[in-house]
């Protein structure tokens, strides 16, 4: 490893090693300190925080420069942020970033996506946790926004940190002049529409998860879904710890 | 669709449409009403919110008694939750249980679960909507004690509903009797010394994660780990909007 003094950087994603929006990361953020990416070998976006219990999983080096290393992994996000701390590195990070993810991950998405599992794994693991999406799927995306954005809020990080138990999920609008960051709330909705059949070659059903977001607070603009919508980047804390405190007392005479 | 007037129950594990846990839930839950299992086809542990985004997948209709159908499904658990809404009921659920999980789902394991990720998602569709786990992997583990609390609960749920936006996860201890049930929070904690280095066949090196749960908070007897290992069944309530709400203020000026 190089000059411990570094600040030292994991990077991951869930569109793979080989994305477009990666290596825009690396580019934007690797330069801030030494930087590991450990990413996965082949897209894998949608696993959430899955993690591969039943099959054994495999690291391949990829590069390894001056203060820049790159692993390919086999796993999924999470799996990548565990074997690159298990493993990988000799000391723990002093930040996580995971993106750029090709696609929002705003309101509900969290729940789904691969780069915010990423991240929350870093949140769970102590490390300060930044995911960075933009809303645009396509593999030749411009991520030079996101990307700024992204380095912004990264280096707040490092020189701010973050509390144990919270991490970031910032989410920047695909235009050529984002109009500003806002820290917002995760926005309420849901996935309706969800699945176009089609037949297969024997003409069995097959089921494609489509879909469409149904935003359930459209005008609440300090919802991450409305700062997009109207040209602002947003950016979300999450925490880890799921525990709906306030419903606890309104079921405590469930005990017995 | 038999009466209509029975409560619709939904029901789907993480273990897969054969596992002994969901027979059990079967037994315990279908006769509060009218219910429709989709469970993956096979096992899916540790798959948390992934959904399937580039394949299609398959339902086959295993049985189809009075109040009683059985679909497998190729996909996760949460595809398992969206096809069964989208495409397989013909009204919305009462209730929708989720296990019983073969292994605890307590504390950060909320994040990897399958089980628990097919509750949350069907909290988000806006269904009353229980997780089950009991604390032994073992494939043949007796069920009795948390087939008897997760009946005991989803009568509770059937009867008061829950909130929009919080969904209920119960883990129940592995002895023969449960001393009571429990409202209490998700344990913090993490896992640690997670994998295991293996060569293949070939000599490569490949990794098997295994790791060990480190408890940050042993004496905390409002957590879940503490109830479980006092004997207690233990209901976390968990919301899906992950937005740190006490964190934004803190982070405004990061605004620009």
């Amino acid at each position: 490893m190089a000059d411990s003094k570094k600040p030292l950087i994991l990077i991951t994603n869930d569109d793979g090693v080989y994305a477009l929006g990666i290596k825009k990361l690396i580019e934007a953020i690797a330069p801030l300190g030494e930087a590991v990416v450990v990413a996965p070998d082949s897209p894998r976006s949608g696993m959430s925080s899955a993690i591969t219990c039943v099959n054994p999983i495999r690291v391949s080096l990829l590069k390894e420069e001056e203060d820049l290393k790159i692993y390919a992994c086999t796993g999924t996000p999470v799996d990548c942020v565990k074997i690159g701390i298990d493993r990988l590195l000799n000391r723990k990070p002093d930040l996580l970033v995971s993106g750029i993810n090709h696609g929002s991950n705003a309101a509900v998405s969290v729940v789904y996506s691969g780069t915010v599992g990423a991240a929350l794994e870093g949140c769970i693991i102590g490390i300060p946790s930044l995911a960075v999406s933009l809303t645009d799927h396509s593999p030749h995306a411009d991520f030079s926004e996101a990307a700024k954005f992204g380095k912004s809020v990264a280096e707040k990080v490092l020189k701010e940190g973050l509390p144990k138990g919270i991490c970031l999920n910032l989410n920047v609008p695909n235009i050529p002049e984002v109009r500003g960051l806002k820290v917002v709330s995760q926005t309420t909705g849901r996935w309706i529409k969800e699945f176009e059949e089609m037949q297969d070659p024997s003409g069995k059903s097959v089921y494609w998860l489509i879909g469409e977001f149904f935003n359930e607070e459209p005008d609440n603009a300090n919802s991450d879904e409305w700062a997009l919508t109207n040209g602002y980047a947003a950016l979300v804390p999450l925490h880890v710890d799921m525990t709906a405190y306030n419903f606890i007392e309104k079921i405590r005479n469930w005990e017995k």
